[in-house]
């Protein structure tokens, strides 16, 4: 499975501080810290200010990319501060956020062709509304995929994020379901083995730490996994959930397996 | 999920010499304890033991009814113990070990029909031989379906058992991806939602316990329920396990969700 982390956050003081101060060993750490507790990309989200988006973005992904070799996925609404990240990263850059919501189309999907970047496509509605169910996400994903071919942005580049919602939403629970089920039938609809990503914070939002939570949160991506989940977007620093994403990654690989310690 | 206990074993001491003596008791304590750790049935194996077989099925399902309302999962390769088993049984018995060898279609598979028992059918070759891969899964599960037809047993009163293999088989990290995607291709190859289950102790046979062990169990359990799986055969004494097959239940059944502490 391929894991990013989560935990670079602009709303947090760590972050914030360094960013103010043009601090670049702080981020440094939090990156290495990232990569040794099993992160292969790190998500760089600069918050919704305008202001010195581009400055900031870069400082940002050139702080991590000299810390360490994960990849970047950006994380911002700005389409300047996204090209700024493209423009600076080493490895190949990861997109997120892209739906179908008209601004994005027309600002971000051009960038995803221009730098050959990976994008992660939000199934959401074109007016940002979370769909209720798995038929109008598989709808939307079909809509997606033929607004990069019409681009020429290559649908190997896409993954695909169903968009799980917090589980104490109203209808929390018919929408895990709903999302499970959109991973387990996108291959077969679109046609190809289309990557799929889900942002596991999202499910538990609301929710304190806790066993019960853990346990949900565990179940959930094991779950996604056994539908053909393939990306992961999570908190690195909770152990025991990485070790599920690396538990679905050898039991879903087919390779030889040997049993550890 | 529908979650039958395991442990019921004659190779269980406990459980052999109550049989020797034909003590119900320990058999109700045992009944008790499986039901209060969330079993819905329990697994009756008698053995291979051919002498008695009538006898003893009619003792074990008679003194776990006593004790408690856990419907009965019969395993026995004898069709008298079986019947005496389907004979005994209060609620709807369930059949284990059913598949496409020949003398389970002329023996089993009319007791399944005569009593209008659930039927567990393995995907195994009709010389009880596993199959290595999804396909040669989907195929034999296809025949299966037919010889219910056939002797007029409803595909309804089915549940699929695509045998999950130790993952320290040679081709054990295969055969657990092949599983995964039968029991996700099953509903859609046999065109209805055919009910599956998988005996979970078969994946870590021959590794002692401990926190990989644990991890890749609950792991492949959550993975097997996200591609559809509903019913588990499973150590109905290790809580972890059945936690997870809980939280997969939750999760999977759409219904009002609402965090415990």
């Amino acid at each position: 499975m391929f894991v990013i982390a989560d935990n670079l956050q602009i709303t947090r003081h760590r972050v914030e501080q360094a960013v103010r101060d043009r601090n670049p060993e702080p981020i440094r750490e939090l990156a290495v810290q990232c990569q040794e507790s099993g992160a292969q990309a790190i998500d760089v989200n600069t918050g919704p200010l305008a202001r010195q988006g581009e400055e900031i973005m870069r400082f940002l992904v050139e702080a991590i990319q000299d810390a360490c070799d994960l990849s970047v996925c950006l994380d911002t609404v700005n389409p300047l501060a996204m090209e700024s990240g493209l423009r600076a990263a080493r490895n190949r850059p990861i997109i997120n956020g892209f739906s179908l919501q008209p601004a994005k189309l027309e600002n971000i999907l051009p960038l995803a062709r221009d730098y050959e970047a990976d994008l992660i496509g939000f199934l959401l509605q074109p007016d940002g509304h979370v769909p209720r169910d798995a038929d109008t996400r598989l709808a939307l994903a079909v809509e997606l995929v033929g607004h990069l071919e019409a681009v020429g942005v290559s649908q190997d580049r896409l993954v695909i994020d169903p968009v799980a919602v917090p589980l104490m939403w109203d209808d929390g629970g018919r929408q895990a379901v709903e999302v499970v089920e959109t991973v387990r039938l996108l291959p077969e609809v679109l046609g190809y083995d289309v990557r799929t990503m889900v942002g596991l914070s999202n499910l538990t939002s609301g929710k304190p730490p806790g066993p019960h939570r853990q346990l949900m949160e565990q179940t959930y991506l094991a779950m996604l996994g056994g539908a053909g989940l393939n990306w992961v977007l999570l908190n690195i620093f909770n152990p025991q959930t990485v070790a599920t994403a690396q538990a679905v990654g050898v039991l879903g690989s087919g390779g030889i397996f040997s049993w550890q310690q």
